[in-house]
């Protein structure tokens, strides 16, 4: 049985991992956190779980609770989060990491794109960056894992096997994605209330979104040069669902869609979760929405020798909730796949 | 191992069943037809499902595929079914129907109402209503269950506590009712089309739609006279999600809400997916999609008597797919929540 | 030239008004103010009026802003608005007020459902409440209007031609809406956030509603008896739009649909904003959303004898800020109808 | 008294213009045609217009209507239109078309990429693509109009003024855009269905789509040289709005953001529907829902020497519906803004 915590439960994320482990017998989730709904039953925040889940939200009081699980979850906002991760490993708990602390090899990148110092520098060197697809053998090991961004995860996904097969240039890479609105988090904030995000579509952190370097970072180490990228987030009038639409210049004009396809299924052909659709086929959010996969479409635009990706995921699953627990799975060396090979809803 | 076809597999209720039963390793899909789609992997009809549920849509040949399978799933439209499910019967397969042509115990009533003459009147009166909190003994050895519609188990539902228990008059009773929009099921009609239904709210079927009949029907045998109610649909701009609103007079002028609300627990204490909301508290849609839960809230309008209850399922879930696998479950003798102790989604 | 000072401006019925009499070159908007946007250029509040309203939002010193406008309209929190609406009518300004401060005849019912004590009970008998269909000739030389609610207005216009006729009971009224999330205003709270809200339908303030009372007073007014109803409100996941069932027992067994409907068309055979459909239409809010149109279907169902109307506007237009500005035309002695004829959005 | 006759009138951007004109008093129109609903009121089509428009349709029977007006709008599809526009210009009328006929200078491109021969070449160089803001002089006087594409318009508005200036490479440029669904016009097609649609965001048209050679025929045009562009459009969950991401390449990299937004406000200083917001500020589709207004953000990623330009219209406003009446205004010879300045929805 896996004991596991989740520490600042009640917001999407956890309410999600709460949900997918819900019919899960060989995982118990013995202790949720809560800020504001200490006291309360998780089903009267979240009552689609009522009679499934009631257990009452505790305190974040580490040493309290932390002999009640051997793995945590922390989803909690960057900052924040390195200290309470710091506490639980020193107590020899595994932690898996929702913030940005501890996705970044280079502090100085961290510090300088979020603004703050790093609470815990020297926990960053035994952190595994959470994506199963490229780190699955450091991350059955680890003792904290850092879980990917949802836009790192969407992108980084899309591009690995052009770029580390040399297919594409590292240069100029251009990322546009759109997220549904729950990337934003539960919170009381105009700018996502119904009336101003309904029948409304924008684009956010134009040059400046923080999922930037982390995106960079992945990239750089596959290629082995120094990427950098444009990057647009757009927020959509949608509850769950990311997709991006990549653009990259391919290195060799020659190259036919049939054979870069071929290098995408073979890059993944071992991968459970990742589904390269068919030539002519591109993603849409709603084949992967409540679902761990992500989807992905590929096209050449032979006049101008680019390689245009489409990649889809569910910001909520394979974008942060089932992808930690797609890593649980790995760290607790069990199947990887176990209570995630769910279809997503369509409708 | 449940052997299991579906006949008529790629609408909305279809895709549902398929979805749900995706995780369980005690039922296998055999067959799945379609008439739009033979020949076709189903996951190229819902590519949600690729990798999952990859099977081909064969064409509704009954002589063809009986063999394949234990049980039938129909989903057809009424008259249609009616005949294929004869067919199905005679072969000697339990069928689960989801049209309305075995939903009547007078046929005469529902020749009235679908302005169709039944084409297998006799079999009728083998049908039963598959409404597992009335019927669940019924449903156990039956071998033609008909599924009831989403409106009808959501009002009926909310009702029948207070209506078997003589707490309500029997005459009057209003539902007001929502449903979200892929109750209309899978098709290209203008009026079901993004523009026409984002951003809109509608009555329709004002005095007329066809689950009235059958809503009178079952609230008839449970207060033992005739009931004739005012029903009046919605369409909410949703995909999924029913929420009705009843309206009921009060026999006698004393009673209090908590002891209503008791009378409400005590009728479904073992029923495992109704669940009777604390008082104060109502339901919403978004607790109950996904899942197969129904949500009932409950209050008493002391300036005029009344009690006035709030139920809400998921049109997809309670409402067809998912209580057709609750019956099939119980027809099966295996645990009837086997599969469905499932969340909604809530986000 | 109307010169009109807009108290509490940038809440979602400012921003209508604004949008409405943007076009209109009889109007001039003189002055807004804002507590959360002083300073501020109302277009940056609202960014599409950019270069069509850039006026700067004031503060809420009514000695200061009084003398640049001769109509002011209060759009106010309750117990807040009728101070200001007291200074504004002490320096013989003529107001119309958002709030429900002055919508009760009787202070005491006011209290009663609003839990404060009212700040100005002797403007209470100034005040003509704004339904220019019922008091148009005391609008047009009142100094005090008291903008009827969303739910009163949808719910009365749908009532008061079977009611003053007698055609219905004043017993046993039942009134089911539904209204689109812009209703609760523009604020930061997670009820109304768009994860919470879209793809969820839920009833509130069930038996509690504080628009019953003005409702009721109102139909007491077209009865000549005290009429008691049962209102309930429901949420729908779209951004404006607002929709009545509204249920009446019939006086007379023989009255014939066709009759009833004579009565309707003709009760509103003189007004410009009230649409009376064909026997067998209903009103959906995308014919209204956008417009000053109210739109009302009717339906007889003979079985219980009972007449049921469905009647829908936009809450921001009829249900308040074009209201407003029809009530502003009749005060002002212009044709009432000025700018107010534009067709709803549809799309 | 402009007369202007309507073909292909009751789709949605039929219904808009209708809707726009609707409050004119100095355009009448006086005939509408429609293949689906001949002989029934437009208020019946669209019954947000009962009582403000109510004209018969009628039968597309050129010979018959044409002495009815001066100005015609044709919203065809393409391949239909010319034939129809042809017997229109014969006649001696003036004709705005909606469809792709007469908008590419070269008919091979055309028919390329429309897969059809082109039914009325020789008009083509009659035509005059109707983009005020690049095209102005020559409309003023043109018989016929092509009213240019919605993808087009967004697009080439937000290039022109660092393409003409030459601020930016002609090589290299990425238009990654979304639009509502009101895009596909008004048809019964699954793939535009409610349930297929809300929720759901998708790529389509990747590298194919036949906006693309509009497109690079204006910025070719702009630049002097031959462009060829990455073009992808999306499918974003909402009714109206149009939101193009745009990457260009900066040739000098010493260039800084506000001189190329100055760059930007000095090439639309007269323009009275192009809005450049001020630097920092990006558009969002609800700023110009419902008008007839562009509204352009730009970006310098400095790490790139990269411009990102973000622009955005209502594509039933600025990108087809609108457009076309302020073409009309400039060749009727009265005010290019009459019943234009109207602000957009946002709520």
């Amino acid at each position: 049985m896996i004991k596991l915590g989740i520490i600042g439960s009640t917001g999407y994320v956890g309410a999600e991992i709460v949900r997918i482990l819900a019919a899960r017998k060989d995982v118990e989730i013995t202790v949720v956190t809560s800020e504001s709904f200490t006291g309360k039953p998780y089903s009267e925040v979240y009552p689609s779980l009522r009679g499934i889940f009631d257990k009452t939200c505790e305190e974040m009081d580490i040493d309290r609770i932390a002999h009640k699980a051997d793995y945590f979850i922390t989803a909690l906002p960057h900052g924040v989060s390195a200290k309470i991760v710091n506490q639980l490993l020193s107590k020899g708990k595994r932690v898996l990491d929702h913030s940005a602390d501890f996705r970044f090899r280079d502090v100085k990148v961290y510090e300088e794109w979020y603004k703050v110092e790093h609470p815990a520098k020297d926990l960053t060197k035994d952190a595994v960056y959470g994506l199963p697809e490229l780190y699955r053998d450091k991350i059955k090991d680890a003792r904290l894992v850092a879980n990917p961004g949802c836009y790192p995860t969407c992108s980084i996904l899309g591009i690995a096997p052009a770029l580390s097969n040399k297919l594409v240039s590292a240069k100029g890479i251009i990322i546009n994605a759109a997220s549904g609105v729950s990337g934003a988090g539960r919170k009381s904030d105009l700018s996502y209330s119904f009336c101003e995000t309904a029948e409304n579509f924008k684009a956010y952190g134009v040059s400046s979104h923080r999922h930037t370097p982390e995106i960079e970072q992945e990239l750089s180490q596959l290629s082995g040069e120094e990427v950098v990228i444009s990057f647009t987030p757009h927020l959509a009038p949608m509850k769950r669902g990311m997709l991006a639409t990549i653009y990259m210049d391919l290195n060799d004009t020659g190259l036919q869609l049939e054979e870069i396809h071929a290098v995408y299924r073979e890059f993944y052909k071992n991968e459970p979760f990742v589904r390269i659709l068919p030539v002519g086929k591109f993603p849409e959010t709603k084949f992967v929405a409540g679902s761990n996969f992500v989807d992905i479409g590929i096209s050449v635009d032979k006049r101008l020798n680019r390689l245009i990706v489409v990649s889809a995921l569910d910001n909520l699953g394979k974008g942060s909730a089932s992808q930690a627990i797609q890593a649980l799975n790995i760290m607790a060396g069990i199947d990887e796949t176990e209570g995630l090979i769910r279809p997503g809803l369509y409708i």
